[in-house]
């Protein structure tokens, strides 16, 4: 059964287990979705209402993006198991003969790339996620501030959470080149999320 | 059905929803629960490892530690729905008569208390799974190290979320004896959580 359609407790009862997958890559996409989730929550619960009209048009382009990507990080949860087990697959193939090395060596490089990937798109997606809260914690209706609030910190953690297997897959490939980039293109990814981050919980707290 | 019962999938489209319920609330205990899941899941491929002989017993104790959390947190995702639905039918009792008034008033009040208790007793128990997350990075298999870092953050983003729910209902708390007694609460479980948090994670980001 695909992960999204487990029951949480079944989810967390998985991820509790002796299995590695799902792990805490499937976490940080599951957080992103609720960051994605909450600020869609925010838009429908201040779209129509009159106090709120001057935002309409505002809240309606970010209920389209929020959606967009909480659809995105759902499908991460997933991809983040496929490209973990890959990894093990190809770390398990025959490596008794001098050809078997060589093919399990490229197919384990081929394997580590895919898996620093999908962390990567957890991370920009839970950075957009952080973005998009900022404008729910701005702009939203007062009666569902808390929410964005949950939002950016979901979001936040979920961002650091993704950059964990991009650091824990970048260091084990042999091409640093193709690493170094990816490793700065996080780094441009979570430049100042933490600061941004707090910025908009403590604008929702003094909200409240 | 209950929250728990639900697959991912619906959970996140409920929150997306026009529904206030679930909202932030629940987020905040679904990723405390995720970081306890996630300690327990550090433990289990920890245990019985000849090179973590020598933590064998403290790891058995955390494991145990962690899956009665991961219970308590799962629970708390239908607590803070219920609580909410209370609040929202004392909110809509009758209001004509004086007598009418001064119900309506003491139920509102009664079930804000309720509301604070529930997201307080979150806030504890995220800030718990930060303890238990700092001895799974400490103590736990190199192997599994980035889940220990995800975990924390996802405790840490779970506390500064129910903290959220605390203010809220506090601030419409008339009886600031009370109101004040459980934000002290509050503040002793929020002390120095960040900057612990932030630690586990950089301990983590080094052994990777």
């Amino acid at each position: 059964m695909e992960i999204k359609a487990k029951s949480i407790e079944t989810f967390l009862a998985d991820l509790a287990s002796k299995s590695a997958t799902p792990g805490g890559g499937s976490v940080a996409a599951v957080m992103g979705a609720q960051a994605a989730a909450l600020v869609s929550m925010v838009c429908h619960l201040t779209l129509g209402k009159p106090k709120y009209a001057a935002v309409e048009e505002q809240m309606q382009a970010l209920l389209e993006q929020a959606e967009t990507l909480r659809h995105s990080l759902l499908a991460m949860i997933k991809a983040d198991v496929e490209v973990f087990d890959c990894v093990m697959a190809a770390y398990s193939l025959a490596k008794e003969t001098e050809e078997q090395k060589i093919y399990r060596s490229a197919a384990i490089q081929d394997a580590l790339k895919a898996a620093t990937e999908v962390p990567l798109a957890c991370a920009k997606a839970c950075a957009k996620a952080i973005a998009l809260s900022q404008v729910a914690a701005e702009k939203g209706s007062i009666t569902v501030i808390s929410d964005a609030g949950v939002a950016v910190m979901a979001a936040y953690a979920g961002l650091k959470s993704a950059a964990l297997n991009v650091y824990v897959n970048t260091g084990n490939l042999k091409d640093r080149e193709f690493a170094q980039a990816k490793l700065a293109e996080l780094e441009e990814v979570l430049k100042g999320a933490g600061l941004i981050s707090e910025e908009v919980y403590q604008l929702v707290k003094h909200k409240l």
